[in-house]
């Protein structure tokens, strides 16, 4: 552990390229003594805030993006399938992390891989909750706890909260967006940048 | 010289991050035995087939590129300075480099490097033709001659004729793009991959 200032890692559970950097973060992050704080937030209330639309909806760049995906994959030596349904509403994996996050860090980001995974390695449909339950209970909570906690008001609004922070007070327009020190990164092949930031103290 | 086919490096003389990777890509290429094909090529055309906007049509992406611009210059050690007045119509540039082209492509590659230092770095106006036509002069062609020629129907097709090419049959949607060995690449963060690409064969 260390006093240094976690990487602030901002991401939708629907975005490819979060996924990607998802699985590489945190190794870059303990060789500099560092943590992940790891913010899901909804994407899509940044897109219409920039004015932009999910990757499927630009022609060229979701041709790009198809074969760049699993061209990066094979580059981290990670699992990748792109889902058939793309992309999808992941309201209840993110109110659901906040919400396993106040019970302890580990179980929510043990939650968080797992929805990763589940959806961009095995194609499961992580916009329904029983999928979703079902991997929260893997974690170790109460499936119903957990789909009672998702479905409050509170959970709720904390999602709309951690959303508005990251769009307004930190200029998140995509995802993955990483933060270290203040300085903002965006996009999983920003991941050396990040890791030569922690390493210098920034050129 | 080699057969191994040119990286295909396609720009807009208006784009910062191409002008970044454009002070890189020849380094790169030489290193492992292939020449640099630039192709300039009208941006706002991608732009409006894809349904996107320049940068400076996003506000968070525009506040976040501002720094981002300069981190990146700072990092690969080149000068660059936001000019004041952007974007601006390259077409009199763009046109001028594949007139040039046509006389050597010494001349032609110099004139592109001095346009991009003209606009990036001393803030000069590159959409004026006599700014314009005074570099094309420095490289050694005739500026009145190098006038009437971007002024010709004939090299306005040329502009017209390599945009339709870049932007329907190679997919480019933004800049700069660049191509290696039938592996796109987008944007001035991917230098990296495509130095890796080169060194490796793929992956």
């Amino acid at each position: 552990m260390t006093n240094a200032a976690p990487i602030e890692f901002y991401f939708d559970f629907s975005s490819p390229y979060a996924y990607l950097a998802s699985t590489q973060i945190e190794a870059i992050a303990t060789k500099h003594g560092r943590e992940v704080a790891w913010h899901p937030f909804m994407l899509g209330i940044a897109f219409k805030q920039e004015g932009t639309k999910p990757l499927n909806g630009y022609k060229a760049k979701t041709e790009y993006s198809k074969h760049d995906f699993d061209r990066a994959a094979r580059r981290m030596g990670v699992p990748f399938k792109m889902p058939s349904d793309f992309p999808k509403i992941t309201l209840a994996a993110s109110r659901g992390y906040y919400w396993l996050l106040d019970q302890g860090k580990l179980m929510a980001d043990e939650f968080l891989h797992k929805i990763y995974a589940a959806y961009f390695v095995n194609g499961d449909d992580i916009s329904d909750m029983s999928v979703v339950s079902k991997i929260a209970g893997l974690c170790g909570t109460d499936e119903i706890a957990f789909r009672d906690a998702v479905t409050s008001d509170k959970v709720k609004q904390r999602l709309t909260d951690e959303t508005n922070r990251a769009v307004t007070e930190k200029g998140v327009f995509g995802a993955p967006y990483m933060i270290v020190d203040g300085e903002a990164f965006w996009g999983a092949d920003r991941l050396e940048q990040v890791e030569e930031w922690l390493q210098t103290g920034g050129w």
